[in-house]
C-alpha cells in the first residue's frame, strides 16, 4: 500500500462528533495566567472551547488585556448558576478563595481545571474524595512545572510500579536566581531583584525561594507517582535564601552548581522518602544544565532508566498552554483515575533514612544539636565552618528551625537510595 | 485540613473495579523486546496483565530466557482463536508477518500493541481505517523513541493547533556511532563495528544508518503532531554512512557536532515540511548533548516555546517498558483518537521550501546538477570540495540518487521556518 499523501490529507478516517461537544468555560481570575488562557484560546482555532464568563474581584481594575464586552462579572453566581457552563477554570491568586470555588464546583458536579498548587497540595485527599463522590473531575497539570506534562505522564504513561524516583527543578524563580549567581557571577541580592523586575519572583518571594512552591508541586507529583499523599508539614523543606559566597565558592571548587531540588524516591520495595533542599549538582547530571527560569524533571524507573523532561516552568503563556491541554482533555471527558492509590503493597513514607549533606554554619553548637551519624569532612575557619556528614532525614525535620538562622546553609549531596541494574 | 499521611496511605479514595479487568495477552515474537516484555510483566506486580501464549516461528530455537511451560506455540490460531485473549502484542521482526498479524487482529476486533515501526509507517492510513471500522485499538508508542512517550504526549497533551515543530534524534544506533566519532575520536568503521558488537546496530545496519528507522518514526509522529500522513517515498531521507573525516573536521571547526536529525515543521499557517538528514548541530541546541544510544525530542509550539524529552531510545528493556505502558493503557480502554486528522485548516505537506545545506563532493558536476538557488560559501581543494548553499527541498528529492554516491555527504544547517515570538 502506498497511499499518496494528498489523498490522505483530504480524507478523515476518524470523525468523532465534536461539533456539538463544546467546552463552555466559566473562568475565575484574570491575572497573568487567566489573561494567557484568554489569549491562547483565540490562537487555538480547533480547541472547541470558549469563555462564557470571567469572574474577578474588581471589574474596574486596570488590565493589559480587555476581554470582550459582557464577559467580566464580579458575581460568582453568573458562573455557578449558568447551566450552559460545563467547565470551571480556576486561576485565583488566593488559596482560600480557590478552595471555595473548587469545592463548590465539584459539589455541584461541575468539572474544574485549576492551577492553584498550594491549595491543591493542602487539600488533595478531600479533593479526590469530592471528585469520586460527585462523579466529576479536577485537572491540574498546570500546577506542576508549567508547560511540562509531568502529572499526565506519571498518571498515564508511568502507570506501573517500576518507578523509583522523580527528581527535579520545579521552581522557575529560584532557579533563575541561582542561575544568575552561578552562570553570571551576580550577587544573590541583585539576582533576586532582577527576578522580581522580570516578573519571575513575587514581591514577597518567600514562597519561591524558601522552597514551598517546589514542595507543593512535589506533593502533587507524589500522589501521581506513587499513589501516596503526604502533608506539607511532614516533609523537610529548605530553600536558598541563606546561600552565601562561601557556599558558592565551595560548589565551584567541586565543579558543581547549587540548585533547589525537589525529590521523591523509593528507598526500598516497601518505603519511599521525599524532601526539598538545595543540592550540590554535578556537571554530569541532567538537571545541571537546567538554567534560568526553566524546569527540568528526571523520572527514573526500573527497566527504562532515566527520562528527562525539560521546558518553561513559569510565565503566563507557558502555564496557560498547560491549562489549555487540561481544557481540551475535558472534551474527551478525561479525569485522573488515581490508579496507584489502589495498588497493593504501596510503599510507605519514611524519614528514617540517612542523607548526606553539606552544612555551613558559624555557631559551633549546630553540629552538636544535629547529632550527625557520621562526619566525613570538617572545615573550620575564622569566617565560617562547614562539614559534610550523614544524618537521618528525620533529625533534619526535628531541627528544622536551625535552618532559618541566616548563618546556616544546608545542601544535599545526592546518594542513590536504590540503584538497581537497569 | 491537615490529613495525616498515614491516614491517607491506608484509605482508597478511588476503587475502580480492576480485579476482574485483567489483560490476557497473546504475544507474537520472542526476540529482545518480546523477552523484555516477559521479564517486565514479572516485575510490575500491579500490572493486571499476563501472557497466555507466545507465538514464535521456531519453538525449538535456543533462547536466553525460557518462558513458563506451555506458553510457547508456533500456531497463530492458539492466539487468534482463544476467546480469553483480549490483547495481542506484536513484536515480530518481519514487516510482512507483522502486517498480517496486526490486520488479522484488528479485523477480528482484537486490540493490538505493536512495535513494528516500518510496517506501521507504511500502512498507517489503512490501520487507522481498520481501527475505526472494527471499533478496536492499535497502540504503538514503543515504535517511536523507545521509552520516551512522544506519541502519547502529542496525541493527548499537545492536543491543539499551537504546535510548530517536532525535531529530534530518533535513532539510537546512528547516534551511538556519531557519538563515538565526535566524543571519542573513533573512526566511523570502528564505531559501527562497536555498535554492532553491543547489539545497538543490526548485522545489516542500513535501516539505522541510512535514516529509514528515523523516517518511519517521523511519519508516525507527524500523524499525531499535525494530523497528516505522508508516505515514506515522498520524504527526503539521507543517512550518515558517507560521513568522512573532512566533514567531521568541518563540524569541529564550527564548534558543532553532526547528528542524524528527523524533523517536521510548519513553514506557514497553511503548510508543513518534513525530512531526515544529518545536521550540523551547534552547542547551544538541546539535541547537542543527546549522546550515545539516547534519543531526544524537542517539541516547539506557540505559547509554550520548547519542550525537550530525553531518554533511552533503544534496547530491549527500555522498549519493553514502553510496551508495558501501552498494555496498561488498555486496562482503561485507551485508544488514539487521531483528533488532529479532523481539524479544520490542517496544514498541507510541502517540499517547496528552501533549506540551507553543507555538501561535500569530489565530482564537480554535483553543484551544477543540484542547481542551488544561492551559494553562500564554496571551498575547493585537491582532496575534496564543499559548499554551503540554499536549495529547495523538492530538488533534493528529485536528485536523491546523487547522495548515495560515497563521495557525497549532505548536512542540514538549520534555519527557522516560523520563529514567532513566544
Amino acid at each position: 500500500m502506498t497511499a499518496s499523501s494528498s489523498n490522505i490529507n483530504n480524507s478523515t478516517p476518524y470523525s468523532p462528533n465534536m461539533t456539538d461537544n463544546k467546552i463552555r468555560i466559566g473562568l475565575f481570575g484574570f491575572g497573568t495566567v487567566g489573561q494567557g488562557v484568554y489569549q491562547i484560546l483565540d490562537k487555538a482555532k480547533n480547541s472547541h472551547a470558549e469563555i462564557k464568563h470571567i469572574c474577578v474581584r474588581d471589574i474596574n481594575k486596570q488590565r493589559n488585556i480587555h476581554p470582550r464586552e459582557g464577559l467580566l462579572t464580579d458575581n460568582a453566581s453568573d458562573i455557578f448558576d449558568d447551566p450552559d457552563i460545563n467547565l470551571i477554570v480556576e486561576l485565583v491568586d488566593n488559596a482560600d478563595a480557590s478552595y471555595q470555588i473548587v469545592t463548590t464546583a465539584l459539589r455541584r458536579g461541575i468539572p474544574v481545571v485549576s492551577g492553584s498548587k498550594a491549595m491543591i497540595a493542602r487539600h488533595l485527599p478531600e479533593l479526590i474524595e469530592l471528585q469520586h463522590t460527585h462523579h466529576t473531575a479536577l485537572l491540574y497539570d498546570a500546577s506542576s512545572c508549567g508547560s511540562i506534562p509531568v502529572i499526565r505522564n506519571l498518571e498515564e504513561y508511568y502507570d506501573n510500579d517500576l518507578l523509583l524516583e522523580v527528581k527535579g527543578i520545579l521552581n522557575g524563580s529560584s532557579n533563575y536566581i541561582l542561575s544568575r549567581v552561578f552562570d553570571h557571577g551576580e550577587d544573590y541580592a541583585d539576582a533576586l531583584h532582577r527576578a522580581q523586575t522580570l516578573g519571575f519572583a513575587e514581591s514577597d518571594p518567600s514562597f519561591d525561594i524558601e522552597g514551598y512552591d517546589a514542595l507543593f508541586k512535589l506533593i502533587i507529583i507524589t500522589v501521581h507517582a506513587l499513589g501516596s499523599y503526604v502533608a506539607p508539614e511532614d516533609i523537610f523543606t529548605c530553600g536558598i535564601s541563606n546561600i552565601h559566597d562561601a557556599d558558592i565558592q565551595y560548589a565551584r571548587e567541586k565543579g558543581a552548581k547549587i540548585k533547589l531540588v525537589a525529590q521523591v524516591a523509593k528507598v526500598s520495595d516497601e518505603a519511599f522518602t521525599m524532601f526539598v533542599m538545595p543540592e550540590l549538582v554535578e556537571k554530569s547530571k541532567y538537571i545541571y544544565s537546567v538554567d534560568d527560569e526553566y524546569n527540568g524533571v528526571v523520572i527514573r524507573g526500573e527497566c527504562y532508566d532515566r527520562q528527562f523532561m525539560f521546558g518553561k516552568g513559569a510565565g503566563g503563556l507557558p502555564t496557560a498552554s498547560s491549562i489549555l491541554s487540561d481544557i481540551m482533555a475535558r472534551l474527551h471527558h478525561y479525569r485522573y483515575e488515581y490508579k496507584k492509590m489502589t495498588y497493593l503493597d504501596r510503599p510507605i513514607y519514611t524519614t528514617d533514612i540517612d542523607v548526606r549533606v553539606y552544612i555551613r554554619y558559624s555557631d559551633t553548637d549546630v553540629p552538636a544539636a544535629l547529632q550527625f551519624n557520621k562526619i566525613i569532612e570538617l572545615h573550620l575557619t575564622e569566617q565560617s565552618n562547614y562539614l559534610i556528614g550523614e544524618i537521618p532525614l528525620r533529625r533534619l525535620i526535628e531541627h528544622r528551625d536551625l535552618f532559618s538562622a541566616p548563618d546556616v546553609f544546608i545542601a544535599n549531596i545526592p546518594v542513590f537510595f536504590i540503584d538497581r541494574d537497569n
